[in-house]
């Protein structure tokens, strides 16, 4: 690894990422670098990592470059690899635009999901770009049932939503009934997501307007979850009798997460656009001397 | 405030910083752009911001700058002025070398807690400066009689100690016994101390060498606590019946905390010498106009 890294550090909703631009995917970034580089104390600090490389750079993308120039190659923040993530997304999109590799409007991204539709909207004054972005999520697939989850001594049926990962959205009076996220809360029948679930508290705050506290499977209780605020959005739609695969007529839902506000519009045929904001909040050199000794 | 703001982060034993070189003391740090600045989702993220100021460019150093060039400006994370940070003036003075300020050897260091004296050690190697950096820390008082503190039903004796700030040391058989530190263990008599004490669980590891975790006040469980360890090392070392003020010979202990390991000594004037690496983790500049423009 050469020993000046050069990285920036951006969030969307608070959902936050090393960025490591690396267009000819020179840099080596083993689990453990990518874990150091994501720990809060000793390293930058981040939700997870994104990796910013050519399409033709990546062979695990090579095969999408005629369709997108760019590669998301998202890693947790543990190391570990992982498909997508919709505010990395946004925020690796915001890199792309910041460092002039492209301009408001259209973008295809490469993602180990498939080729994202993303949009970079205008940007109001002519400072820094700030303009919402835009990226497809994907269809949500609502299974029938649900279950029963708890926090607290109280419990709430919740429904489920699957955009790919799984969550189980409960509507409650009050988001503070949701209590400590910090731990899963349970949920019954436990046979339903034998690999736990992602759980969504809302609560109502206008026409078409919620705000919801996500516990991520896995994380504990986080300031924004993308799939989480679809999935949201999708279920509110449903319980309010609204399905634009029948009607034919888009319908969209103002979702506030803690670290932020996401739009979510679920179109006609199903899929469904989020719109947020993403920041690019410093950029520098990684010295790289420690993250070689790595002492752990 | 300007709108590219040049920052480095770094850490001593995992106690982690924002540093702001800022020698004419021409960056405006309000209270909310260091709190924001400190965020770790939506700023750069650290227990602290390191204001580096000439002393004779800051109001409240000025009458010292005859004696130390620099003045660590310390902010806590939520924008709070204090007055000192042992792990703090170690990764300022890595800087100070970092930057070419200073080399290695002796310097001192103007803080709101009075001049420190720190010495920096040769690198061994041509690489980038990795020398541990030692710091004086004043003394400890150890009034009589001590309190009772309380994790999981469990109960321990602890010894106080007081470095400036209060610290109630406990001796365990397994660190494991101390359990969740995330809130703060009750201790009796309350009336010990009205405003609250650091707790430290301590656990012998061989000859003058024990481990602690620590719950610092306010902050929950650390990774790291300077003074916490030096406290500790008082306390062992009356404990196992060494007292350098009586015996006229220093006395050291090696302390394990979570974020690294730390070295005590004690010197038959009292005065407590803290020796422990500091390592510069990246530098870069900060995109202010989000920092201009704060939505809170």
């Amino acid at each position: 690894m050469s020993t000046r890294i050069a990285f920036l550090k951006g969030h969307g909703t608070e959902n936050d990422f090393v960025i490591v631009p690396d267009p000819e995917n020179a840099v080596d970034l083993p689990p453990a670098s990518v874990a150091a580089l994501c720990d809060r104390r000793a390293g930058i600090g981040g939700d997870g990592l994104l990796h910013v490389v050519r399409s033709a750079a990546h062979p695990e993308a090579r095969h999408l470059a005629a369709e997108a120039e760019w590669f998301m190659d998202y890693r947790n923040g543990d190391g570990s690899v992982a498909e997508m993530c919709g505010n990395g997304v946004r925020v690796f999109a915001r890199y792309l635009q910041h460092a002039g590799h492209v301009t408001e409007g259209d973008v295809a991204i490469a993602t180990r999901g498939g080729v994202k539709a993303v949009h970079i909207a205008k940007t109001a004054s002519g400072g820094p770009a700030t303009g919402d972005i835009t990226v497809g999520m994907g269809r949500a697939l609502l299974p029938e049932g649900g279950v029963t989850v708890s926090v607290g001594g109280r419990s709430w049926p919740a429904r489920n939503v699957n955009m790919g990962n799984p969550h189980a959205v409960a509507f409650v009076d009050d988001l503070d009934h949701a209590g400590d996220l910090l731990t899963a809360p349970p949920f019954s029948p436990a046979s339903v997501y034998p690999d736990g679930v992602n759980v969504e508290f809302v609560a109502d705050r206008g026409p078409r307007h919620v705000a919801l506290r996500v516990h991520e499977r896995g994380a504990g209780e986080t300031r924004s979850c993308g799939t989480g605020a679809c999935a949201v959005a999708v279920a509110a739609a449903r319980r309010d009798g609204v399905d634009p695969r029948i009607t034919g007529i888009p319908v969209t839902y103002t979702v506030d997460v803690p670290g932020g506000t996401l739009t979510i519009t679920e179109r006609p045929d199903g899929e469904i656009e989020m719109t947020g904001p993403a920041v690019i909040v410093a950029e520098g050199v990684i010295e790289g001397e420690w993250l070689e000794n790595l002492p752990r």
